[in-house]
């Protein structure tokens, strides 16, 4: 980003973005060009390139960003709420009705796996992105009261994303309410 | 397959598809292109087309199908034995060292991203591959006298794939060493 954007900018890259990640989400990070972004945003390819100097990988990028935080987004309110035994069903709740809408497609891992090899910035991306995450369960864990609170919070996640990838495999999301039910339960029956 | 291989036809067309799973991790499906596997194992188009009458897509299926045994046999033979308490732990270590040698890349995950959707069988593979290591770990929760075995067999399941996912995120191996260690707690402690 070579200068801050005005409101207005901000407003219209956002724009911009978000309709990529929609075209993406549609039709695949490998078969969406700046001529599809700019036909669906209807902005001018000297827009596009004010706001993305890198031109298609800057905007996938963005992409990635957008959708990295959506994952946490998704979750919320009820991620930033837990503690208490009946806050980890909601959040659970929350999570598995992400996950249903989504059924095997995970727009991050799908933009991850086709950019990873060819810009250094999206493994960054991911991880700082796994670590906000478990912060925020273990702020609940802790919250909670668990004795190993740092441990619990990597069993939760690693459960989604378990249940999450086997969903992906297999079609099936009966494991990933079988395995964060399992995860939360010490969390659950603390009452 | 048009019709039976002698055994040494056979073993000719597993030398190729290990070799040609080497190529492949070592440089991606993507990158790994007809013209390398003959030359590096030796074999004519000709040969190559007696194996994989549908040429590369044929062959890269068959690597697919490769792989995704690896991912069982690299388990065993402490997968088929798991009952008892102390064979938890053997299998952990096991799990945990292979994952720890193959670090970020996993071949059938990343083989799968790049040809689920050009190749219908894929899908199915993959799928069957859940499902045979579901069925290995319900023998071994149900040998152990679990009170719900398909439920525990899910979550040490999702165990390893949530913390596969992660190390692949973030290039850390705590994650899985912790959830499975969370996840096989009650078989371990049945002691």
């Amino acid at each position: 980003m070579s200068r801050p954007l005005t409101a207005k900018g901000a407003a219209t890259r956002e724009r911009i973005v978000s309709a990529a990640a929609t075209l993406v989400r549609a039709q695949g990070a490998q078969n969406t060009g700046l001529d599809d972004i700019r036909a669906s945003t209807a902005t001018s390819k000297s827009q596009l390139f004010h706001y993305f100097p890198g031109g298609r990988a800057d905007l996938l990028y963005a992409v990635a960003v957008h959708e990295a935080a959506l994952v946490i987004a998704d979750q919320q309110p009820e991620l930033d709420r837990l503690g208490p035994p009946p806050s980890w069903r909601a959040w659970r709740e929350t999570v598995v009705r992400k996950y249903r809408e989504q059924g095997r497609q995970c727009p991050l891992r799908s933009l991850t796996s086709q950019l990873a090899d060819s810009d250094p910035r999206v493994g960054p991306l991911v991880a700082s992105m796994v670590s906000d995450w478990h912060a925020l369960l273990l702020a609940g864990t802790t919250r909670a009261g668990a004795t190993a609170p740092d441990a619990l919070a990597t069993s939760v996640l690693a459960a989604v994303q378990g249940g999450a990838g086997l969903l992906i495999a297999t079609g099936e999301l009966g494991y990933l309410e079988t395995a964060v039910d399992l995860a939360i339960a010490p969390l659950v029956a603390a009452a």
